[in-house]
């Protein structure tokens, strides 16, 4: 750890000069390595073999660190994760850091300490970046956004608009875990055991899906969990979707926490799960690939409808009820991500 | 405008839910527009036609709106112009967006409508993009980060490893107009005329300028100036640089108010100008290409030296005095970009 007890971040770790260069030298540079950040350019050079996927997020988690993650972690995975939701195989990342006046340089350095082993872990390279700093009072510690570029595995790749009349609805494992465990750390309750956020890499087995299967769309149910994925990608498929509740797999302590808080589980936040819409006829090909590629718990909820002028999605409770998925107005649990 | 007086940003409009996509649809891909962006997924396919540059910014420059620009409009230049720095010509942008709550929505399209006419005008699109929230005193109303990815034109492309002994230096255009205009307007100084901005796109006339020479490395002066990209430079290239003061080009205006300031101009930052390093034998080539490219004021400054152990940038004044040009601890002006 390059910084001793106390040392904040100040405006000059923003000011393009010596003091700013130190920074980059002893914490990014040192973290993540790689030729390309050594070239000290403003920019990366990538060659890939084929058409590209590029994707985006801003990270604002609050707290910084959860049980299972913190917001290093989840700043790779996340954009790894949106890269393989394309049918893209990482090749890349860039890392943006806006500070704020005052933060531990200690904890910034415990930060890209973690992304830089998620991004090793990975087999993803953070090829360039940068680091503002504003005033104290203007920002709230550390703001991270990376840029993911990945290589199309298939062309054309996984999209909304190759949803399909009959598709069977496949998640990838057991959801709302992220939410959960980031409220309970961020409100100070004392679940026990501790819930574990469910924030990590998907695209080894998203990728082996896309390899394995005509797989139509995939989508990770981050912010608005589940429920609202499946309800903007009904709007985008124009086709209703139905859903069975009791098949939707939901661990024993996120439900009884839900239920505790009021929280509706099909509307929390993963960040380590994904949704797969594949051909009917390929859906025991599909849990079969997704079981072998660590998802013991991959499930298949449901399937989309015929054509609908009016597309809905309907979950089937384990009574015989049915209720309507619809977008809510807002998330249950804001800065999640 | 989408948005009436008053409405401001809330929690909602980064949660997942129908607020956010409201959000998204009205302002962002009303503002984008492109298929990429109205395919709905979470990233963009892009299909280069060979090796591609990438690079990333973030953008938190305070006040948001200064003589000659603006937050969206900078966010665009800013990033266009660090990929024409690696000899790239810009293909696509990501965009992200961290959102103070109580941030007037009215703002914030202002900001994105701006952003959406300076990427019509750099022939770039915006493909894929991100929205968060941050309750109100946890941010500074809006930053932006923009990656973008552009083809090489030439490979290997312009870089520092690239500087050679004897290199000519070239700057595009007069310094310091960046820094002074957004001081001022910060500091509410009432300057008559009113300092503008030099920022701006940079991207033709480099672009051109790589066509034509043989350039070894571009830069844009942003934070830290002139001097500080060329001690940089210096070091990355191991050798000394020598430049003619009175040769830099600096308007009357900036040149007094630095004065008045107390600063230094070849240490203020401009945003819509660049230094390019080519072969001695190809200055004239490199002036005439770059004032018929819209660059009237380019003016070749200096060289670089043979190789040295200990690599200096030498300013010598028009009276024949020498002063070293080493990276300053800091910046002198904070969030100027």
């Amino acid at each position: 750890m390059p910084f001793s007890d106390y040392e904040r971040v100040v405006l000059a770790h923003g000011g393009g000069g010596r003091v700013m260069q130190r920074l980059i030298r002893d914490l990014f540079v040192a973290a993540f390595g790689g030729a390309a950040l050594e070239r000290g350019h403003d920019g990366a050079v990538l060659r890939p073999r084929g058409p590209i996927a590029v994707t985006t997020d801003a990270f604002t988690v609050s707290p910084r660190t959860f049980p299972g993650g913190d917001l290093g972690s989840l700043a790779v995975h996340g954009t790894v994760n949106d890269l393989a939701m394309c049918g893209a195989r990482p090749l890349a990342l860039t890392a943006s850091f806006i500070l704020e006046e005052g933060l531990e340089l200690r904890e910034l350095a415990t930060l890209v300490e973690h992304m830089a082993a998620a991004a090793r872990s990975c087999g993803v390279e953070v090829v360039t970046g940068d680091t503002k700093v504003v005033e104290r009072g203007k920002g709230d510690g550390v703001f991270i956004t990376t840029t993911g570029v990945g290589e199309l595995l298939v062309d054309p790749p996984p999209g909304p608009e190759r949803l399909a009349p009959g598709d069977a609805i496949v998640v990838s494992g057991p959801i709302g875990e992220h939410g959960v465990a980031v409220l309970a750390a961020r409100e100070g309750l004392s679940l026990e055991p501790p819930l574990v956020s469910d924030a990590g890499p998907v695209h080894a087995a998203a990728l082996a899906l896309v390899e394995a299967c005509e797989v139509h769309c995939l989508r990770d149910p981050t912010r608005g969990g589940l429920a609202s994925v499946l309800a903007e990608l009904a709007t985008a498929s124009g086709s209703s979707m139905h859903i069975r509740e009791a098949d939707v797999p939901v661990r024993p302590a996120v439900a009884d926490t839900c239920e505790l808080l009021g929280l509706d589980p099909l509307y929390v936040a993963c960040e380590g799960r994904f949704v797969a819409f594949v051909p009917a006829a390929q859906v025991d090909d599909a849990l079969a690939c997704l079981r072998r590629s660590g998802c013991e718990q991959a499930a298949h909820i449901g399937a989309l409808g015929p054509a609908s002028a009016d597309p809905l999605v309907f979950a089937e409770s384990a009574l015989g009820g049915r209720r309507i998925l619809d977008l809510l107005s807002s998330e249950q649990l804001p800065r999640i991500c």
